[in-house]
């Protein structure tokens, strides 16, 4: 709610336009850069100002427009390298074929689950500063802050029409939602996968999960205990400042299998329809596209294996590359494909607790969804910006899914609507990606958290996965990334006593930073508070909710 | 020495032309399969036979040279995919650009070390069935039976020029040796990297190794114990049926880092040498460079880091890359770019004892050298034959190593030349590499040795971890390596039942048939008999070495 804060400035007697031109300010190891490559930086920021300017000279004076496609739950190498795909028996022939076109971001580091690498994106924070770094799967009465200036919001101010399609999963509390957060339109699941791929008949039928109503309850007494997914919200849709309606479900109606079909199907045509539209505006466009598949969990009747692979995710994963091959050839159709940057990426690791039966499993590093080995945060990254970007290119710099907030926002030309009121954690790597070059890169670190604890810290090659409270840095597990992609051999004691209490003083740094910013919590509220149709059964559960919330805890 | 096996059947009144005729004696599961396919294998053959026509009347009627450039130590996607150098912090452009004019041959398997895999290349025999299963270090008197009829040979009878230069590993008795076994000129180390990395003054330096001369003996009774490396044969020169020379040391000189420096260069050189020679001849040639690079043990105060890497062997990798590099472009400047057949591959997974110092740790499958997971014997293999194989192309099927004999072969038009006496594990595989069309392969299934044991069976996408004597197959580990490239997640007990029994089978006829094709044991001999110009100190190792070897055993 960007106006609404720079609105309560206005009152409050400060000068909007002053205070944007005042640096943002970032974390300690910002600085540690920047005072090495001052002079540096001025120059690349020169020279990317005016490679921006010369674009939209070339563009009618407008600036990019920019598409988000954010796929869950995808490792590094499940896309874009077809000798990857070759050894485990599948095929992604549109996003290959794209990133031949793109520059892949080597070493991108998302958060380790959904909620809070998107909200990173989002917010151009870690999920820890406003409390969402955990992911929620059920009714949770809480979410991402009105307060947030999200990158819809950002660029909204700069003049982009925006519209955002598919998951969203930060929140089941109205401020938390795309359409109240900077998005003029937004058709979106509310929660992730969980109720709409698991707790569904069709999983119970398949043994996929433990029974919502289909058990017997002959020791049964609270009977709220197990969750009816049915009755939970499902997608809704809306515009900015306008009514909230669910579209999914109608009273009385169960979740299964066909309706997860039809509302992945629905996301797909909404997309194209909303490529089409905002094509056709006057404003450049933000357009993202947030896919609930390759996440699936059932056959449930549906048509047999798909690839070789067979696994049901590997499957779901051949049908979104080619649905995002018919969205790429719409943006050639609609002549927006030269002059629009696309981000395609992954939100985090493999969800390992589905291997193998999904076909992924972590390929290249340990771990995956929910973890903080490489495997939970390292995934696949692309950006295509036709004759701006280097196509078919590798950079190797260290990006975390924050940057692309504040990059992105710079590459909008709407930097300059980045609160300065509060620590964002996103640098500006527009000249690493202009000029493809590492040397340009403003970060060299990221800090791994788990919820709200941090796991770990990387900089440069190295990782030391961060010493359990009480034990000593010095025989913490330090290794070299390059040499030891699945962090197995820890380095020697000596680069380790360096390395653990060089990076323990990072992580000092970095916390001593939030006591001029600290973190604060998430929003609070209602559960679906304001949808104008909500079913009878959504709203007996909202009350249930409640009635547990409100249970006495102290 | 298939000349005097020839002749030796034409006194003992068989007909070597009738022979040749003769199909192959293929392992039971190829049956199998021809049974299945056995209209469309005719069709392909005459396919085959139709395009090697083609290529030969355009190339002045002579088959095509063939180059075989075999890296050690190398695991699967080192070479060739720049995303993954990137991830690792190196570079391999020259095999990387190759690898775009190439086909790679996803699914190739070679045996667990470097012995096994170069005798199975040579002989197109799994290494078991002549006792060559293991790698020797040390003088060991034994190798590579002359009876062995290998790809050299095979070729050498066809018409082809032969010549080898590097690494050999194939025994340390005359024998063995390249210009022994068909190859008209050889300059190539006896033994591996052993005494030439790790059992030498500088690694004793570098605390490498354990010491070899430089140790304080008080309590030492035994001085044959600790090896001399430097009296150990290095590299022997020779041309076939004239004398063989050690060409690298002096008597009195000690081996070290440097040495293993111009041993290394003086390969490249003469190969380049070699080449150059072989293009200028009349004859189609067989060129083989096994270079004994990347591996190496010791900085030795030789240049720092090559790469961001760093790692020793990752350092070296480069440095092959470049010599490749110059390979191939001499390969254009001579006009044989064109008109040769060039196969570029690993000998077997990662040596991960020196993981992660060497920079290279096993990335996507499981295990390395010697190993009988999938790491372990899962390499990079490249084939590229300008208009022939389609280049920047993948063919997923299994190819187990000693199918580059029976296809080479056939390629070179030689393949009436190859042993009808003996079991042949080697398929052809040539229509499956000439129309990229993983249908027309010859193989499904690998059996994977350890020595002399089988420990896995692989057909298909399934792997089963054989059964340890006693245990039942039903809960050996059974994977399906598309979905679980780690062997980490052993597929269901149904799946493990059908899979069990069924490759407990494959393994069973496997057996069977060599009731009618019996292993054989290796040839033992004296090291380095015949040697011109053995040093002293060499010659006394050999009298030690026989001292043990007679040493009362019963």
């Amino acid at each position: 709610m960007k106006r609404l804060l720079a609105f309560a400035g206005l009152l409050a007697g400060s000068t909007a336009a002053v205070a944007q031109d005042a640096p943002i300010n970032h974390d300690a190891e910002y600085y540690i850069l920047q005072a090495q490559r001052s002079a540096q930086w001025v120059e690349d920021d020169a020279a990317v100002d005016a490679a921006l300017a010369e674009f939209r000279d070339s563009n009618g004076g407008r600036s990019p427009n920019i598409i988000s496609v954010l796929i869950d739950d995808i490792g590094f190498g499940d896309l874009g390298i077809p000798e990857l795909n070759a050894i485990r028996g599948y095929e992604t022939p549109s996003i290959n074929a794209f990133s031949d076109e793109a520059m892949r971001m080597v070493r991108m580091y998302t958060e380790p689950s959904c909620t809070p690498t998107r909200v990173a994106q989002m917010t151009g924070r870690l999920p820890v500063r406003m409390g969402m770094g955990d992911t929620t799967v059920d009714i949770a009465g809480f979410g991402l802050p009105d307060e947030e200036v999200t990158l819809a919001e950002v660029l909204k101010e700069a003049g982009y029409a925006t519209s955002h399609v598919g998951k969203w999963h930060m929140g089941d509390i109205p401020e938390s939602w795309a359409m109240n957060q900077g998005f003029d339109y937004a058709q979106h699941a509310i929660h992730q996968q969980g109720q709409l791929t698991i707790f569904n008949e069709d999983a119970i039928k398949e043994q996929v999960s433990v029974g919502i109503g289909d058990y017997l309850d002959t020791y049964t007494v609270d009977n709220w205990f197990r969750p009816d997914a049915s009755a939970m919200m499902t997608v809704i849709e809306g515009e900015a400042g306008g009514p909230i309606r669910e579209i999914r479900m109608e009273p009385g109606e169960t979740w299964g299998a066909s309706k997860y079909d039809e509302m992945n199907q629905a996301f797909q045509d909404k997309t194209l329809e909303e490529l089409e539209r905002l094509a056709g505006g006057e404003e450049p466009f933000f357009l993202q596209y947030w896919p609930m598949i390759p996440l699936d969990n059932t056959r449930a009747g549906r048509d047999g294996p798909q690839s070789p692979n067979g696994g049901l995710y590997v499957d779901k994963m051949q049908q979104l590359d080619s649905w995002l091959g018919d969205i790429f050839a719409r943006m050639e159709a609609l002549g927006v494909a030269e002059n629009t940057i696309v981000v395609v990426m992954g939100d985090n690791g493999h969800f390992d607790k589905y291997s193998p039966q999904s076909g992924f499993t972590p390929m290249i590093y340990k771990g995956g969804k929910a973890s903080t080995h490489e495997g939970g945060v390292r995934v696949d990254a692309f950006i295509r910006w036709p004759g701006m970007i280097e196509e078919d290119a590798l950079l190797n710099s260290i990006i975390h899914v924050s940057d692309l907030y504040t990059t992105l926002a710079r590459l909008g030309g709407a930097e300059s609507f980045i609160p300065r009121d509060r620590l964002v954690d996103g640098v500006d790597q527009s000249a690493a990606l202009l000029f493809a070059d590492e040397q340009k890169a403003r970060r060299d670190h990221v800090i791994i958290y788990s919820i709200n604890s941090a796991k770990a810290v990387i900089k440069d090659q190295f990782r030391l996965n961060l010493p359990a409270p009480g034990e000593s840095p010095i025989i913490a597990k330090f290794h070299d990334l390059y040499r030891d992609t699945r962090e197995e051999f820890s380095v020697s004691t000596e680069v380790g006593a360096w390395g653990g209490q060089e990076f323990v003083r990072i992580l000092g740094r970095h916390m001593a930073r939030k006591e001029k910013f600290p973190d604060t919590p998430p929003a609070f509220g209602v559960p679906y508070e304001g949808i104008e149709n909500i079913r009878p059964e959504t709203q007996a559960a909202v009350e249930t909710f409640l009635i547990r919330r409100n249970a006495p805890q102290k």
